[in-house]
């Protein structure tokens, strides 16, 4: 991920999203987006949008086999929550599929929950990453929450325990909202140089690119700001350009 | 559901999960053993085991109007738990796919979260399902956790606050595990009669049917116990007349 980031001078992951559509619309435009921005970002992200009408051994195999011939790392946003076993198995079949990383939701827990995942990640030699702190406003329902642990005196937020968790359970990346730059800021300093931060919610959801990198964060994720953008290309250029510029 | 359950005599669900394998074998062995067990069972689940290598709209819809010429709702176990629009997504492509109703986790929140789901089913005549309490070890360290509220005095357990959002939110049914029979006789009274507790982890996860059913669960959910076994429609009718007997 980082030697693809710095060869492509991007730290833009473009998340393929779009809107409900027929499937051989959707694969001609999300082949049409990735053709023209793919110079410009570090990775790509799917999620629900097209695998569910592609289908992951259908015609979504035509899109992760595109990102592959750019040398794109390719991301399925799957924020797996279930028992482990049922975990494990979705996991295989991404990893399957051609995927190198997923994510998954740290709420399930370790035992019986995404401890098999992490262990078929490592053999397999594919990534996970954990939601820390989601973009959207609901999230301070759940990832924003004070939890009192057992064995410590005093209360924690939930996100620092998710922190801690991707510290602990070797996660290669922390998700972290873009519309939540203070909690960036925060749990950048957690996750110190150990776990990159992937912020989405650049543009539509409020996140301001500047802002999200200022605060620590290593990755960008964009998805509807470039995919339902007249010029895809142009807003690519134009994010890559403000990131570059802020990471100095 | 209630109808389906009552003319079948029978309140199991059947979680149809297979482990890894081919599309083709996979299709052949789910649709053997719906047709095996469909007169002892009031609903059928679906979860990854099957989406993800047969595709919602390729080889999955024989099942699902397999399932449906047998009149059984059908539940798709996705465990939503996105930002609003992926949600909303999500919940249309598996409507649209013809399921009768979806499982989301209540950690993702209302705003921006689940209320687009819910929006979605209402308008759509269809259900979800709200994860309450999950049936593996791991639940303890997200769904057994202890909440402080900004607006309440004493703390309150995760699942606790979970079973009140099933209620305000108008869930079709809690997914509580029959591997912690406690939780199950604690969120029967604050769930009364109005969300009705949907109960996996039967067999091979350790929960036991009996116990299950005494302490409040409306409906089993059975995956590996009947789907494993060397003969599924033997154990669906044990099953069904353990759960019958042990409802009286």
């Amino acid at each position: 991920m980082e030697q693809v980031s710095r060869k492509a001078g991007s730290n833009i992951v473009l998340a393929l999203d779009l809107p409900l559509g027929k499937p051989k619309k959707l694969l001609f435009q999300a082949k049409k987006i990735l053709e023209a921005v793919h110079p410009h970002v570090c990775a790509v992200k799917f999620n629900h949008h097209l695998t569910l009408p592609l289908g992951l051994f259908g015609d979504l195999q035509d899109l992760l086999n595109q990102a592959k011939g750019f040398g794109l790392p390719t991301i399925m946003d799957c924020k797996i929550n279930d028992i482990g076993s049922t975990n494990q198995t979705i996991a295989e079949y991404y990893f399957e599929a051609g995927f190198d990383a997923v994510t998954a939701n740290p709420f399930v827990g370790w035992e019986d929950g995404l401890c098999p995942v992490f262990n078929k990640a490592k053999r397999m030699n594919r990534g996970v990453l954990l939601l820390v702190y989601m973009s959207h406003k609901g999230a301070s329902e759940g990832y924003g929450q004070k939890i009192i642990g057992e064995e410590r005196e005093k209360p924690q937020f939930q996100y620092r325990l998710f922190a801690e968790r991707a510290l602990k359970w070797g996660a290669a990346g922390a998700v972290v909202g873009s519309t939540y730059p203070e909690k960036i800021k925060e749990l950048n300093l957690v996750l110190k140089e150990k776990v990159p931060i992937y912020s989405p919610g650049i543009g539509i959801q409020g996140g301001n690119t500047e802002i999200t990198i200022k605060n620590g964060a290593t990755y960008l994720i964009v998805g509807r700001a470039i995919t339902q953008a007249e010029n895809p290309l142009r807003i690519a250029i134009e994010l890559k350009r403000i990131a570059h510029k802020s990471a100095k």
